[in-house]
């Protein structure tokens, strides 16, 4: 296999897009393309992330629409569903596309555009992922999923609903500093539990997760342009290398899992990369993780390897996961903050460890990192993508 | 790159399910790898292409499905998605995962329930493909398109509507010779052309194409089991070798292109796939084609290079493309007969050669066959995969 570099990234803003979802991928594709200087060397593949177009955009075969639209025939073009995790797994398909030898520069591009139907078909949308036999029929959602794990977890390892404001109030704090993020609002514990109207400001969606516990619907597109590592000098001053990769599946119906706790695909995924990777998981510098709901966060920050198990809000409440700390988490402001275009997140969470990487974070740049981690988790964790990127020579 | 070879091969009747789509894939994917030997080894990844789950079935993430109907944790799995064209670019996307060394054993299935939804919303589901602001918007279809495309070949090449019913007629007859094909029925000339009853049996869909002249509307799915070529041994007497791939896309919006007849992105996905090969058209044993409208075969047979320019037909008439004929195409049905499921379509299509090459096609069996090619047109031709299978040593 070929060593894999990023020689460009680039994200929209998110939020409510005022564009369609193809000029939106567009976006970003040119951003990243822009990124790096390609001297008029041409792109080889297209690979796009994408949940929803058919369903909730009327449109089919994205990838190839994307070819058109920036007239980049005739680069081969596909596109990849992994749900909420088909970022990571596009990136992943354009990697092996390099990796293999059949390729040299592959743009991937991720996006959607959820806010062309309403919050309750959005949100309908997501679930059809769940176990459409165990889970679909009985009307769960995502959200109802994570109450349900958020209680077991909050059971078992003492944590508070201050635990789970405190990842969504240091999130916002830093999405505050990324002009592209989608929530740019501050909020504080008093505000948002403990002032008289914070029942009304925070409402409970699925108990015991309220509403500043749950990700926004997001429209927004990213994109990042692969090449191999040994080209990636003649095409940009910065490479960032992909130096491992992990993907693993659990059952799809959360409760047939021995313990609902215990994120094996998690687990496997990111032991996975860090062994490809030749690192442990204190060689990483910052960490973007899939905090669809605050308390993924604190779980995957323990499943993950970074904190020992049952310590992870620990961790937090220490300010270990600020900008500032030992180990940054979703200094991007996260999906809680920054926004959960489903087939965009996977591919922004890299993006945003590409800039850090880079040095072009802005006010929220860590302080010399060297490895970063993201972790893109599908369905309610049956389908996981984890990635390392590694600062380049 | 390593070799890869497919070890294992199924289809499900095409036609209309009884079942769910979940439910079809299983028995697809379930007989590709019941087809192998797989002593207790595990497979590493599963690709599935699938075009409408979302929009036609209320099901997202179905690769995740799959592995956790088949209980084949914690293997990766992603859905690739190229519109019709989506089984080869999944067949590719697999191919490139075992050719780069991440992993060795992947399944590929490819399957679509289009008949959960009724025919009209089918056609309009297809039209996504097109072009959303100069095609989408002004009601045209697939349909539309190839009866546009049909008149200008006709005009062009003296081709008329008796060469389109020997297409239908040609692949009716196969498919009365595949049990798993979806339309057994046979036809004749004077059934469809010129009886008196012609035109109420066979009304026009898009002048000049007419009703048995486009594929029907079907359910299926279909899957493959690859593995590295210098494992296949391993696992099956009668291994297949993938020789070569070639994918190009084209302008989305039909009417940009120079000629509309000219069918760039086949052409170059041939080549490339010949050039990937070491082969030439001439050293194919048969191929096939995508035949959702009849004329497709008879333009495609002429540029993926089987025939000289505005000579199919002659070749059609001579009947060379008959199973007994010196290149046979669409032994299987084709898409006209067997039947277009869009995400299975493309692995079904490798799956019949998968089956010609080992000797197992029954009463379709071509004589000695030792390279077989198959063409998968995504959109009308702006997204196209050709796929060169050899016969193992």
């Amino acid at each position: 296999m070929r060593d894999v570099a990023i020689i460009g990234a680039s994200t929209t803003q998110f939020g409510r897009a005022q564009w369609s979802l193809l000029k939106l991928m567009a976006e970003a594709a040119h951003g990243a393309i822009t990124n790096a200087d390609l001297g008029g060397r041409k792109i080889d593949a297209v690979y796009v992330a994408n949940m929803g177009s058919a369903r909730n955009n009327r449109q089919a075969g994205i990838a190839s629409a994307l070819v058109d639209r920036m007239n980049l025939y005739p680069a081969a073009a596909d596109t990849v569903e992994n749900g909420p995790a088909s970022g990571a797994s596009a990136v992943k398909n354009g990697f092996l596309a390099v990796a293999s030898g059949m390729c040299d520069l592959v743009l991937v591009a991720g996006g959607e555009r959820m806010r062309e139907v309403n919050n309750i078909e959005a949100t309908e949308f997501v679930s059809f992922l769940s176990h459409r036999y165990a889970e679909y029929i009985y009307g769960i959602t995502l959200p109802a999923l994570a109450g349900m794990f958020a209680r077991l977890w909050m059971n078992k390892y003492g944590v508070t609903s201050e635990h789970l404001a405190m990842v969504a109030i240091k999130n916002h704090s830093n999405a505050m500093l990324n002009p592209n993020a989608h929530i740019k609002m501050p909020i504080t514990m008093e505000g948002i539990l403990h002032s008289p109207d914070a029942e009304m400001n925070n409402p409970y969606i699925a108990e015991p997760l309220r509403f500043f516990d749950c990700c926004p619907v997001s429209d927004g597109a990213a994109a990042v342009l692969l090449a191999p590592a040994e080209m990636a000098g003649e095409f940009t001053k910065k490479p960032v290398i992909i130096s491992g990769f992990g993907q693993a599946t659990d059952t799809q119906a959360v409760h047939e899992r021995p313990d609902p706790t215990v994120l094996t695909a998690v687990q496997i995924a990111a032991r996975k990369a860090f062994d490809m990777a030749g690192l442990k998981p204190r060689d990483i510098s910052l960490a973007e993780l899939h905090d669809a709901f605050t308390i993924l966060e604190i779980a995957q920050s323990e499943q993950v390897g970074f904190f020992p198990e049952g310590t992870g809000h620990i961790a937090l409440e220490k300010g270990e996961t600020q900008i500032a700390g030992k180990l940054p988490i979703n200094t991007s402001g996260g999906l809680k903050a920054k926004g959960h275009p489903v087939g965009a997140t996977g591919v922004s969470q890299i993006v945003e460890l590409v800039f850090q990487l880079r040095g072009e974070a802005g006010k929220r740049q860590v302080k010399n990192p060297k490895h970063g981690f993201a972790l893109n988790f599908g369905g309610f964790g049956n389908n996981v993508v984890a990635t390392i990127l590694t600062k380049g020579a």
